[in-house]
């Protein structure tokens, strides 16, 4: 028997079906909890919410904890419920980040605070929130909602230190890691660690599989601030430069920023600080980031992010599942090429 | 032994300092609790969260948690954590609506979205609200976490029913007891329920608490519902009017609307609708609600409510912290006058 190095930069281009595929069944049950359990007498609730659930996300999110106990050989159902528990947290935030990034565009359609407005969509996560904690009681595992109750909270405290962060120029990669860290990598990591605690495995597998979520969260977090700088609303399903015209300190930025000229950081500056968010001058940046090599580099941190996830689920059995969850972070690390 | 009956309407002005004397030894312990656990590397964070928490509010809810506690002889710790919980939830909720209502002034201070603007109560609302289940689920009762988990989700149904309800002159008082026991009772009877877990007492306490604490919080907002019509900022904390300039369907715009002749009604669809929003027009909105009873018959309902949240508790042994339950009920509903 050989040993199977899985390295990023195979032939084919990478993709996600084989783990679309590999918990296309269980889905179906998590898809059916999440419809269930958004419903309400509040004919607003699921209207709002199912604008944004069934609005064509990937649902990378409850995938993990599907794949993760897949990758344990997990026979019994408790991740449906908790997998759908993962996903209302995500949805919540989501619906919380428009309302303080004041989005009008998300995965190509327009978001929920536009249509009905930010109070609703405020009150709306906040229902799919309590929904979620309710959803993991009915479980009962106090490991599980120490885990997910933990992500929450780093996730709102990265958000708020994202908020704190904006239009500030000197914010510097370690504490744009930090942020990214809580904000979007606590999640995967989360959703990937409680199969772990449902197929009652030991810490260390605990560990490793919060690791593989945990850097593949950072890895897609990169890429996604990238994107900003190199595509356009039709393909990403976000408006190109919203990053840009909010300020937002992103490592595209922060490298640009750093590797400039004297004049290109007062470009940067003056751009950051929102005296320039013209189209010409989101062009500039564009070409500043080039020059300066920001989105290949930042796409370099993520391979990195990428591989470093990859070898942490390295000591699980060989099989489809391990081969789906490597190939969803070659995947990850590819959509920006 | 002769029989105790408690009722509302005694000789000396009810008072809430039995009850807030009843639990200062166990308050300042919620309070270093609360102190504690609202701290973040992320200096906003605290910042924004002292200045509701540190903002004069009476910690209603825990002191709830607390006095049922003492009613039922409990000796141990647990409910310390457990009601800094609750009061999380409550200032959660709190920073949450102030931004749905787009509100300038409670507790006579300037609200947390105007300081540190919407973005950020949001974030700190969401925090705020991991925090507190990250508070239960390090005191691991599962009973806790499902009688608060959802207490959340029909607060925040509560408040998405409120929402739509707004600006409907229609709605009713039947619709309006559903939103205010959606929105502010059900944590008000959480808050007491959860003593009797921790107490380890037999369901009939839990349901005897819930039901003190449900018709509490219901006479509690409708006094706060009359008051927005009898009194003024300096008093109440608040702006007054406020709720008649929002369009909010409270129930004395509600007995004023279905008691009114038809040119009344008329004022009441055009204030509701939005077109009546100046000074003159609330004056006359107090004049209207004067002339059809409306907020005497809003505080006579709200005594009701209070006397059955008197009875419910009246099977506990009495004693010093009955009679302060008693009383901070008898407070409750005398506020107005």
């Amino acid at each position: 028997m050989s040993a199977t190095i899985h390295r990023l930069g195979s032939e084919r281009p990478p993709s996600l079906e084989p783990m679309l595929e590999l918990v296309a069944p269980d889905m179906n049950l998590v898809n059916a909890v999440i419809l269930d359990r958004m419903q309400s007498d509040i004919p607003l609730i699921p209207e709002l919410a199912g604008h944004l659930i069934a609005g064509g996300g990937k649902r990378m999110r409850p995938m993990l904890t599907l794949a993760s106990a897949r990758l344990l050989g997990y026979s019994g159902a408790r991740h449906h419920k908790l997998a759908a528990a993962v996903e209302f947290i995500h949805t919540a935030t989501l619906l919380h980040d428009d309302v303080v990034d004041s989005s009008d565009l998300r995965r190509g359609r327009r978001t929920a605070n536009i249509i009905w407005g930010n109070p609703a969509s405020v009150l709306v996560g906040d229902f799919l929130f309590s929904r979620s904690f309710e959803l993991m009681v009915e479980d009962g595992s106090l490991k599980v909602l120490k885990i997910l109750s933990n992500a929450s909270a780093v996730i709102a405290e990265g958000e708020v230190n994202q908020l704190t962060a904006t239009r500030r120029i000197d914010l510097g990669e370690e504490r744009y890691l930090e942020i990214i860290g809580a904000k979007t990598a606590a999640l995967f990591a989360a959703a990937c660690r409680i199969a772990a605690v449902v197929a009652e495995r030991p810490e260390a597998d605990e560990l490793a599989l919060d690791a593989y979520g945990r850097n593949l969260g950072i890895a897609f977090q990169l890429v996604d601030d990238a994107i900003d700088y190199v595509s356009d609303a039709g393909t990403m399903g976000k408006d190109a430069g919203d990053d840009f015209r909010e300020g937002k300190m992103t490592l595209p930025v922060i490298l640009a920023y750093a590797r400039g000229s004297d004049s290109e950081r007062v470009f940067w500056q003056e751009a950051v600080s929102g005296r320039r968010a013209a189209d010409t001058d989101f062009a500039e940046a564009v070409r500043l980031i080039r020059a300066t090599r920001a989105v290949d580099d930042t796409l370099a941190r993520a391979r990195h992010y990428g591989q470093r996830a990859i070898d942490a689920i390295g000591g699980f059995p060989n099989g489809a599942a391990k081969d789906a969850m490597v190939e969803a972070v070659e995947f990850a690390v590819a959509r920006a090429y």
